[in-house]
This record gives C-alpha cells, structure tokens and sequence, in this order.
C-alpha cells in the first residue's frame, strides 16, 4: 500500500523538529511503514492531495470505562454550586460506581466502551489509555480491565489499573482497603502494563500511594500518579521515586517536584480541558520545559470534568490556555504520549520504517491549522490496520 | 412535514425557562412552524427518536469575511512572542487586509466565504452574523457586503458594516478616514442591518466612536460595539447612548457601563473562545447577570484571535470558564442571540407557530450534553428551507 503526494510529519526523534517530509510517500506493507520519502509500493494507492499525515494520536489518560454521566452535576456546577453542594447532592466520582457496577453486571459495560473507542477514533485518536477505576472492588475492578482488553473497537488499548479512590463503603476500614489494592487488585491485574493512584487529600495519602507504587513495582509493572490536580501533597517526588512512567495534571507542583520528575525521566501530562472546566490553575508549564520534563497532552475524558473525545480541542487549549508551542502540543499527542504509556521501544507515536500504519490524513496541510482551528474536526481519514 | 418524537426546547418566552416540550411533535408547512405538540401534518415525516430538537443556533458575532489566514501568528504567540513582536513581523487585523481586498479583486472572497459558511451551518448554526471590517477602504467594504448578500450558503446571513480600525495607510489622516465611514460607506451600505465599531485603544476613540454611531444612527441603522477586550474606554456608556442592539467582548467594563447597558436594553454579546485565546480576564458575568443584561454568545469566528465555526465549543466555555448557567448558554445561541441582531420580532431562535422551520435535530435528548460533552459534535441533522 502506498500514501502519495503527502506532506508528512513524522514525529521522528532521528529528524530535526516534528521530523516533517515534504512531498512525500509512505510505504506500507502488512500493516508496518516500510519506507517514507520518494519511494513506492505494490497494492493500493492513496493521494493525500498535498495534505498533512501524522502518526495517529495517543490519548495517553482517559477514564473511557465509565456508565451513566453526571450532566446534573455539570449544570449544577454551571449554576454556581459548590463542590460541597454537588458533593451533597450525591456528586462527583461516587455517583459514578453505581452505573459503572451495574453496567459491569448486566454487560452493557462492553457497547458503552465501543462507542467511546469509536468516537476517539473518530477525532484521530489510534492509540488510547484506557483507566480502570470506577468499580473500586476487586472483581469490579479486574472485570474492567477485561472489558477494556476485549473491545473490539479499531485503536489499541492500553489498560491502567487505577486506584481512583476509597469508595464510601470502604471508608471505615481503608487500611483493609489499600492492602486488599495492592494485595488482590494489582497481583490479579495482568493485563494492566501500569498502575495509576491519585495522590490527592480526597483519594489516596502520601504513605497509601507508596504502598500501592511498591506493590505495583514487585509486581512488574510501571507507576502513574494523578498528582497535585486540587492540592501538592508531595506526590511528583513520591511517583519520581518509584521512576514513574507519567505523572498527571500538576496544576499545584513544587520546583523540588519538577527537579525530582525530570530526573526521573517521568513525563507529565497535562490536561486542559479538566483544567478549565474546574476553573483551576494553570500548571507551570515554563518550568517544567525548563526541567526539561517532557509533556503530553489527553483528553482526561470521564463524565466529572472533561467529557471530551477530542484530542484536537485540548491542542487548542494547550497552545493558549497553557502557552504550549505547536511543537510541544504534537509531541504532546505523539510521541511524549507514548513515553507516558511506555511505548517509546515500540515505534507507536511516529512514522518511521518499522512502526505500525496508524496515521491521520488532515484535511489541511498545516501543523498548526489542527492546533489554531478549533471546534470543528480537521480529520479527513483515521488509518489503523 | 411533521417531525414526530422529539423533546422540543422551543425557546419561546411564552413557555417558562428553555420551553421544552415533551414527546412532542413538530407541524411545518410551507418552510414554517404551524404547530408544536401532539399534531400531525400532511407530508414528510422525520421520526427524531427522542431526540432534542432546538432552533437552528444564532451565530451573532463573526468576522467569516475573511481570506488567507494567521496561522503563523497563533504559532508564535504558542511560542511565547508577545503582541508587539507579531506585531512587528506583520501579524494582528492589518495583515488579513492583503489577503482579503486580493480576494474581492479576484472574486475568491464568495467560495472561501460559502465555504466557511457551511462549516458553520454543519456544525448547527442556521443564522450567521458577518461583519465586513477586512477591506477597509469605501468601495472594498461594499464589495464585502454584497458578498455576505449574495452567498448562496444554505443559511441566514445578517450583514454587519464594521468600522474594524483605521488601516496603516490611513493613520495619517484618520479624521479623513473617519468622515469616509461616516459620509460613504454607512449612507451606501444599503443591505447592513447594523453598523458596528472597534472602540479600542488600538482602533476607534469615544469621540470617533460618537461620530460613527450617529451616522449609523442617521441612516436609520441600529449600532452595535466592540467593546472592553482589551482596555476599558468608556464604551459601554457610548454605545447605550445609541441604544445599541449589542455591545461585545466586555471582559473590562465599568459598574456605570452595565447599569447604562441594563437600561437601554442593549444585548452583552459573550466571546469565550477570544477570550480564552488571547488569555484576557473573564467579563463579570455575575454583576451582567444581576444588572438584567441579556447575555448572548458567539464564536467570533475570525484569523486573529478565534478560528472557530462550532457555537457548541462556545457553550462548553461558556458554561465552564464564563460560569453561565445552561439555560444561559442555550438563550445566547438563540432567543438573545436574535435580539442582538434585532431579529426579536421575526420568531428567529424560537420554535413556536409562525417561526421559521429552522432546526438541529441532535444526537442526544439532553440540552445539558451539548454544554457539557465538548469537542466532538452532537448535531445529528440541521433543517433549514
């Protein structure tokens, strides 16, 4: 298969910048990129026209595997209601378990994820993370992990086991809870390649995040932390310690955190959208590119504070909101996104000889239109093998 | 025609709050709304499944009539230039001017115009604003407007003359230029409903203002105003003065300017997406609210400072970073909307009986969903006659 006359960028770190290639083909064979530049190819023909082709996206944090929403709670919110008052009113992550176990039970949990998956897809997305979270029960929880293995929806999924929480009928015993996490939870996981924790007054405590990070690293696999999204309890230098693959949000960081994650390597992901929506501060995105932290970008798509598929408007935001430059917000969505999952050895996240074809053909030529041009979707076509 | 199982928001003020009616059914004869409710009709039949049916939504704020783009410009404001730096390479209003008086010359202005008109008819607006304000000169800005007029786009235009700024070769006579707004271009803009100006540091004094908006005043034409983006002028308390259908951007306004805005019934027309880009303080939405402004919003679809087609991307802000209610956001991309056109007496941005059958058809029955899940589009179908 071959992709003609395509202005392509290749997010390869072996080329200068987003590594674009003028006037380019892209050689395809059995679902791998053969060859890129003036090359050939036996089997189908598609001419990009002059248009822009990049590495399908990377949605690197996404809590896709929820049922029922919390539209209330967003009206309510929009009405100038206090956290309290919706927290009250039955609000925020608690009022998410029940749907999500009952969806869980009955199957529906399955086509609830397929139409998610499919509409990421739809906005360019090939590559997804996929947090477990909202069943906060061993059995609900592993039964999450299955769901989102077993889609058959047309991306690759990457599953995180997330301790997202202590839900309200664990808060009496959270000690049983947490060892029940690292004990139950992590070692039946298999198929999670990493382990997220939030690290936050409302969820897990400094002490309770090393114990979930230790049990994760005995286990094999990678960390992630929701870290310093309401409040800095200290958990950049936590996560950094256990070499995290990622750590997300940082609204609220302090510099030793920043030095902390970039000595690790750990990128931080940032996420827009949910910033915004909750009227948070921006992070400190000058300093972490002066940490030289590596950034991504994601949707943070989970019915509490971004409802959202869409990786495009999160460029947008990145690029002002969050004064990004266009470079950073594509290897935000590329190949920093693949770091985050640990996919860095596997080629995800760019085109080069090697890599899977997973690519967008845009319906412009320009990197930054997809960044500028907000709101309406530039895709033209989403290619997965 | 009928459309039959639908949850109709009729917006209409003779029903309380949004004015839904439930598992309603929708009469249209002869392009126009005859009945609401459990009717029939002869005709057509559209089964909307539940679904929410709305007005076609009312963009009342764009620059469409624009050529060429800045896309460089957001990519070096994403790399941290500051305004006097683009400024200095060619960016802000001055350097869309080029592009677009080459467009007129060569007759390119109609398809990029049709072209973006579209895009925003796809993505639900049925009644779009388009403001000349890119020419800048007397017979440019005509040949702008006949443009706006003569698009054949499946969709209403509403033209608007803008006295946008004075261009760089005009600053050495801007009384000249002034007068040349006042004398030509507002007594032969036949087909502007309204004439609008940028009262500004950077562009339109008060007293410029005052000259401007009592020849529009003159000409028989209502006024409208840019006004408090970027630095307060006094231009609310002017532009009341005129009994200005709307005033717009307001992210820095005084307490005496709302009060003068509430008292002439003048429209406050909200622009997130600018606001957002530009990273300006949020309008006092509250002390709006309190004083009885009517609140609409916009995209400000334009090359500087909002590339953007989609109002639902608009509501998503509005609601979350602007913290207006639902019904807010829903009343500004309609009832309020047309009033800031001055549309109030046509049934525009309503679904009641002699309106006309403009309507999106969404892909969700709930009107908090299109505020709240962002990015990705929720319009299923737009009719328009």
């Amino acid at each position: 298969m071959l992709i003609r006359n395509a202005r392509v960028m290749t997010c390869d770190p072996s080329r200068p910048g987003l590594g674009i290639v003028e006037h380019a083909s892209i050689a395809i064979d059995n679902s791998r990129i053969v060859a890129i530049g003036d090359v050939t190819a036996t089997g189908d023909v598609i001419d990009a026209k002059g248009a822009l082709v990049t590495p399908g996206l990377i949605d690197c944090h996404t809590h896709a595997a929820f049922a029922g929403d919390r539209a209330n709670e967003f009206a309510m919110r929009a009405a100038g209601e206090s956290y309290e008052a919706v927290a009250a009113a039955g609000g925020g992550i608690n009022a998410t378990l029940g749907p999500t176990r009952a969806a869980i039970a009955d199957g529906s949990i399955d086509s609830i994820l397929h139409d998610r998956l499919v509409a990421l897809r739809a906005a360019g997305t090939t590559t997804c993370e996929v947090k477990t979270g909202y069943a906060l029960t061993t059995e609900g929880e592993l039964a999450l992990l299955d769901a989102i293995v077993r889609s058959r929806a047309p991306l690759r999924r990457i599953p995180t086991l997330l301790a997202h929480l202590v839900p309200p009928e664990r808060t009496a015993d959270r000690a049983a809870f947490v060892a029940e996490i690292c004990e139950q939870w992590i070692p039946r996981a298999h198929a999670a390649t990493s382990v997220d924790v939030w690290c936050e007054q409302s969820a897990f405590t400094l002490d309770e995040t090393v114990a979930i990070c230790d049990s994760a690293t005995r286990a094999g696999k990678r960390v992630r932390g929701h870290v310093g999204q309401l409040h800095d309890i200290g958990g950049a230098d936590v996560l950094a310690r256990f070499r995290a693959l990622s750590v997300d949000h940082l609204e609220l960081v302090s510099s030793a955190g920043i030095a902390a994650l970039a000595r690790a390597g750990t990128v931080a992901v940032m996420l827009p959208g949910a910033c915004v929506q909750l009227r948070l501060p921006v992070p400190p995105i000058a300093e972490l590119r002066a940490a030289g932290v590596p950034l991504a970008i994601a949707t943070d798509l989970n019915p509490g504070s971004s409802y959202c598929e869409s990786l495009a408007v999160q460029m947008w935001l990145a690029t002002t909101h969050f004064q990004m430059t266009i470079e950073e917000a594509w290897l935000g969505v590329t190949r920093h996104a693949a770091r985050a999952l640990g996919l860095e050895a596997t080629h995800v996240g760019m085109l080069a000889p090697g890599a899977p074809a997973e690519l967008v053909i845009w319906t412009t030529d320009s990197p930054i239109d997809v960044c500028y041009r907000y709101g309406t979707s530039l895709v033209g076509r989403v290619l997965t093998p």
